[in-house]
């Protein structure tokens, strides 16, 4: 949130002709809702439809167009009765946390890693237990790790993509871990929010794998609409009834609007698919971009909208590493300490959701400034 | 909500030509956003509106707006840089009580009370602490009653007009209640969400009568938007940065369709007095004629849109007598002992916020119902 301040602050003052602010430090793509999710919600309010609470899960055409998405997109039968609808994964994680765990236990995850999820769980009394990871294992937790962990925590947070590092669980590793962690008695909650946006390795759901685990989607990335608020869960049958409950009571439901909105996204393929292919394209000119400008220890990119780049030759201070890019380069771009406190000073995360026209720039620019500016690091 | 699946499956199961069935236990607006929200939120649309993430605590301009009704309606000062925006004031109350309390804490409320209180409480990990109230404090809580407390609650939550009674604190109440609370250590949380609805009684917040008080408001009942989820609080200086972390994490932003109608919802005064005369009237209907009908130990209706029935000389199970007066009256109303665990037995709730057409038939079908059952009961 600072680093968006800052270059919000940055591209306020720039002086005429000066080149503008390459925003790489956004995590929302640009592009809005599609225009048939956006078009059913205008026809909803032109309609005078009333748009009152809808039941605590959803909409039930939203709960079956999304149960049908697993058997289109992974092969993978889910009962439209286990979806439930959210307010963006964001209101669907203390959904999960609070039916899954008690006050006290522990949840384990890589790091890096989302912060809200350490946040939401602290908030909640609950107690993260970090795993650190490096590009050996690609930024991912494995089965050797979580067999490490004594006591076994009450649960695990895996995301494949990740954010910040971009990188990926390969199927038949998620299917190990979950397969592990449901044999063992810990509570699988897999981050699926940047399924769509991957580039070549395959997606799998842990749903497809695991009778226990929880799956936390969102309409906000592949599905482009952030401000909509608008997420959801496949549950497992036994917590069904204690997520409803807290969902009656900690939202009531999610926006009517959005429901009606995001039911119609599933429609919007051909749009959806070309923002795809041109993060593609951005990611392209990254990875071959890049390296030559002096970041050539860099995450494997295998989906989201982000490159971990390991900028530890050049710098153990990420943050004032930043600040300069930003200052000197007009670059925004986040410090890794956002995501991993300690080893983080040494990464920085590089999001290409932005133009793509920003992103054809970037490699070059970054070249310049690393060149004038490497001694001085 | 099993109350409003009951009547759903009573109506769906009615044989051609039977009376339809009187819905009064519904807690929502049938009116839909104003006309001039709808319309805003159409043109965001028709604009290309990206409607991303806004701030965490909403746009400025509605923001700006909020506080201004707090100079229009109360005649008090609040800036708007302590108006944070809310998912409805569903997603208002986890804020308010994980910035404001520990696990353990004890937070008081007047029984009878809105559920999701005590339940959102209790799902953080705090321990709801019941006041009993009867009639003689109008469902309220006194200042007598918290002297009494010993230890002192770390918190206490207020309603007025309260959901299920109807009824309020007088002004000077509720400022004695505020200084109170703010003189001897205990948070104040004021749900002021029917604030707008009250047809005779003064409203005050407790914004103007403490600095350290969190209120809790809504854009779902005298704005008629409950599928919209918004909502806001007004917090304390102290509480503005706790607050701001909490919703950054939970929530990222309030849907920001949403914040572009409520922000036009404050140009509808027409349309939302208009609601709220009719309101008046169902409310006069039914005062008038429910004594006649049987029903003569109810609150003093000052506001919202319901009444609370003591029907102790009928019943002392309400949920059996909801049940009958659901299958043999075709009126469904709200047991009180979902408000009220134990006295709730000997209450009922009748919502007036259905159809007038609705309302007005009511005390006639409940006294020819109640003539012929009474015996039975």
């Amino acid at each position: 949130m600072d680093v968006i301040a800052a270059a919000n602050a940055r591209a306020a003052a720039l002086a005429p002709g000066e080149p503008g602010i390459l925003r790489m430090e956004v995590g929302q793509p640009g592009t809005g809702a599609p225009r048939g999710a956006a078009e059913a919600a205008a026809r909803a309010l032109r309609d005078g439809h009333p748009l009152g609470y809808t039941e605590a899960f959803g909409r039930r055409p939203l709960r079956e167009r999304i149960a049908a998405r697993y058997a289109a997109h992974y092969g993978a039968a889910v009962e439209a009765a286990r979806i439930a609808v959210t307010v963006g994964a964001s209101g669907a994680f203390p959904l999960a946390f609070l039916a899954a765990f008690d006050a006290g236990d522990r949840v384990a995850m890589a790091a890096p890693y989302y912060p809200p999820y350490a946040n939401i769980l602290t908030a909640l009394g609950m107690v993260p237990q970090i795993l650190p990871c490096d590009a050996s294992t690609r930024f991912q937790p494995t089965l050797a790790m979580l067999e490490a962990l004594d006591p076994r925590p009450a649960g695990l947070i895996v995301a494949s993509p990740c954010n910040p590092a971009g990188t990926m669980l390969r199927p038949e590793e998620l299917a190990a871990i979950a397969r592990w962690c449901h044999g063992n008695g810990v509570r699988l909650i897999s981050d699926e929010i940047y399924h769509g946006l991957s580039y070549g390795v395959p997606e799998a759901t842990a749903a497809a794998h695991s009778p226990s685990a929880i799956v936390v989607n969102s309409f906000s990335k592949y599905f482009s609409m952030t401000g909509w608020r608008i997420g959801w869960l496949v549950l497992p049958e036994d917590l069904l009834r204690p997520v409803e409950r807290l969902a009656q009571n900690l939202f009531i439901s999610a926006p009517h609007i959005s429901q009606v909105a995001a039911e119609a996204a599933f429609d919007c393929t051909d749009e959806l698919e070309a923002n795809r292919a041109a993060y593609r394209r951005s990611r392209d000119l990254l990875l071959a971009g890049l390296p030559a400008a002096g970041f050539d220890r860099i995450a494997e990119a295998d989906g989201a909208f982000y490159i971990w780049a390991d900028v530890g030759g050049l710098t153990n201070d990420s943050p004032a590493f930043c600040a300069r890019l930003l200052a000197e380069a007009g670059i925004a771009a986040t410090p890794g300490v956002d995501f991993d406190s300690g080893r983080g000073a040494r990464f920085v995360r590089f999001s290409y959701c932005g133009p793509e026209a920003e992103m054809a720039e970037a490699p070059a620019r970054l070249g310049r400034w690393l060149g004038t500016s490497r001694n001085l690091l």
